[in-house]
């Protein structure tokens, strides 16, 4: 499997079309490692592997762009074996795009005994203790030893619900950050001759001013694409649509919009609504670890004594690996066996069903019908638990 | 993926070449399900999975059969559900051979409170604790249900060491049991269609004249095919080989002889230049899921810190997935990781180097080359662990 660097060419993205209705868009990004068509979800690959899956499997379903996280890559196996691999890509030999995010996150949610100062963050590994720090300008570095094709920079994300006065500085601090990464950035060469973008990241908890005044601030530099941060994380569902609007009203047109860590299948839509361009999330894989998958009726959990004699695939209109070969009575037995290919086939599902509502998104806005889209598909998934998800497990 | 049954197909084991030096032969066993050439390893698919791997990957490596264990699919999913699928081909959608063992090892080394009577075995089960009792008769019933190409009559299998007067009996009741299987097999249809042979099982722990008494006996009747049971339980490798040997002169040429539950790499090669041609074993796949993987030159263990920068694949002359498409340094930090893709990519090219190293002899031995090729094969296997073996983990 031959990796297909294109070193010559530089991050670009292009809006292909507009939905006349909504503010729905599709898009393309141009990357050193291929294009990537917007709307777009990107797989969680924490450890330089999307749990379970193997490279191979990924492109089958549709993956067009991986994620890792610099802080778990950071930690192990680290900078320097990462940088004698050639990068994240020929040492997990994905040839694909790849993001990764700054590490700010995993260390407020993971990490020990974290410390924020106006340099950085000073935290305890969860692996072994250890004390590391992390500046706008280390994590910069990082993701140039990890080679992603879009990089983001180091912020802080408020916990909600958070004091005006605490996002207030938040905020503020997140914008000096972006600033020293954007420097950084600016002046660190690529360490594998393919280029690499870097996002901002919009803060602001809930308050629209915060999140309008992190949109202004970042605008002052000319990031190649801007992500929201600190949503999806307990805050009302409507607050979080409210904010998306806010922000995308300020962002460019001609940049990409990343909202990280979102989301269900229905958050997505809304967002893809609301202009959204990018999604990543752990739901797909780690739902479909424990049984959880979806079809175009909604979730439904295989472990369930309802499916004990059903014989029929996850979802008949699925051809992904695991509805091609086996039935739901079979991914029952394997889940309560504690199989592994149960969480293969949950995981693989999932990602194939989560790249097709995004393939689907993207062909309704090109026709100009995503309002209709959105309609029928409501009218179809069932977002509340159904009977399948309630069921008591036997 | 269509399920290939050939209704129509009997049973049948043909020797197709015999080397000149060696008791070494191989041959050419057809069910209904497909043929499978001998000397042949079978993977160990216990719950009607071979564990972390697809049916797909297994035929990618060259599984020509695998082995599904009675006992615990008649716990779970049970005869009924089993039947219901149309017999495990269908319910794993396994399209080549399967054949099941009879229950009774799992009994003697997994369920509690077993109890042998003459007329079968009455165990709890490991999962719940729930009553049930196995006999002759009803584990034929079972792998009637399962539709196993090759069932195995109940045996009893004699701890290691036992004493003689113990043996002397246990033999005696496996020989009787075996009558009992051989009259339900005869006097039940199968299920599906289908033909299922029925192979016997030689005990008599390593005692060389209850090995030829329990040949003798069990010769009485006309089985498709003869196991060796109650071997690699803890005797000398010597005490193996003799009673492989004192079998062998016994049993017919004209049928199969599977050594049960062997075993390391060479084991097989030891038991083959004596006349074996099937083994199962779950070492390939249960070694995998720990980092300890084949090579030519003996087992590595790929959590070792001297993989660390190790960018090369497992093995060089391997065409398996994992060695053409990841290096030992990734895979070592997948193990450390602990990540489900390391327990995959290990079983997965421990198959691959299974199925090849049969292939290997297979092809020495219809060249009449096998004790050539059996002292190549010492030449370079280390089979005392080597350095990267022993090496401390970081």
């Amino acid at each position: 499997m031959p990796l297909t660097d294109q070193p010559e060419t530089k991050f670009s993205f292009h809006v292909l079309s507009q939905d006349p209705n909504t503010r729905a868009r599709c898009g393309k990004i141009t990357t050193a490692h291929g294009e990537i068509l917007t709307p777009v979800f990107m797989p969680v690959g924490t450890q330089g592997t999307v749990k379970t899956l193997s490279p191979q499997e990924l492109e089958d379903v549709g993956s067009q762009i991986i994620l890792g996280n610099t802080y778990h890559l950071y930690l192990r196996p680290g900078e320097a074996l990462l940088q004698q691999a050639g990068g994240l890509h020929k040492f997990a030999n994905w040839r694909k795009p790849i993001l990764t995010d700054s590490g700010g996150f995993q260390v407020f949610s993971l990490a020990e005994l974290r410390k924020i100062h106006e340099n950085g963050v000073k935290f305890q590994s969860h692996i072994d203790g250890s004390y590391h720090e992390f500046t706008p300008e280390s994590v910069v570095r990082t993701q140039r030893c990890l080679g992603s094709d879009i990089m983001m920079v180091l912020d802080e994300c408020p916990p909600y619900p958070s004091e005006r006065s605490y996002v207030e500085k938040s905020t503020q601090l997140t914008s000096r950050w972006a600033e020293r990464c954007f420097q950084a950035w600016q002046n660190s060469p690529p360490l594998y001759g393919h280029s690499q973008a870097l996002f901002a990241i919009v803060q602001g908890s809930i308050f629209i001013d915060q999140r309008r005044l992190s949109c202004e601030q970042l605008l002052t530099f000319d990031f190649p694409g801007y992500a929201l941060g600190g949503l999806a994380v307990g805050e009302p569902k409507s607050a979080m649509g409210e904010m998306i609007e806010v922000c995308n009203e300020l962002l460019p047109e001609n940049k990409p919009r990343y909202l990280m860590g979102v989301g269900k299948p229905e958050d997505l839509v809304e967002a893809v609504s609301r202009g959204v361009d990018m999604f990543d999330c752990v739901i797909p894989t780690r739902n479909g670890r424990k049984g959880q998958v979806f079809t175009a009726n909604g979730p439904i959990n295989l472990t369930n004594l309802i499916f004990r004699e059903d014989f029929r695939p996850i979802a008949e209109d699925c051809d992904c690996y695991a509805c091609r070969t086996f039935t739901r009575a079979y991914l029952r037995h394997l889940f309560h066996a504690e199989e592994i290919l149960a969480l293969r086939l949950g995981s693989l599902h999932n990602l194939r069903f989560y790249h097709k509502l995004m393939e689907s998104m993207r062909s309704a806005i090109a026709a100009g019908g995503f309002l209709q889209w959105q309609k029928s598909f409501y009218a179809t998934y069932q977002i509340k638990p159904t009977a399948a998800e309630t069921a008591s497990i036997d």
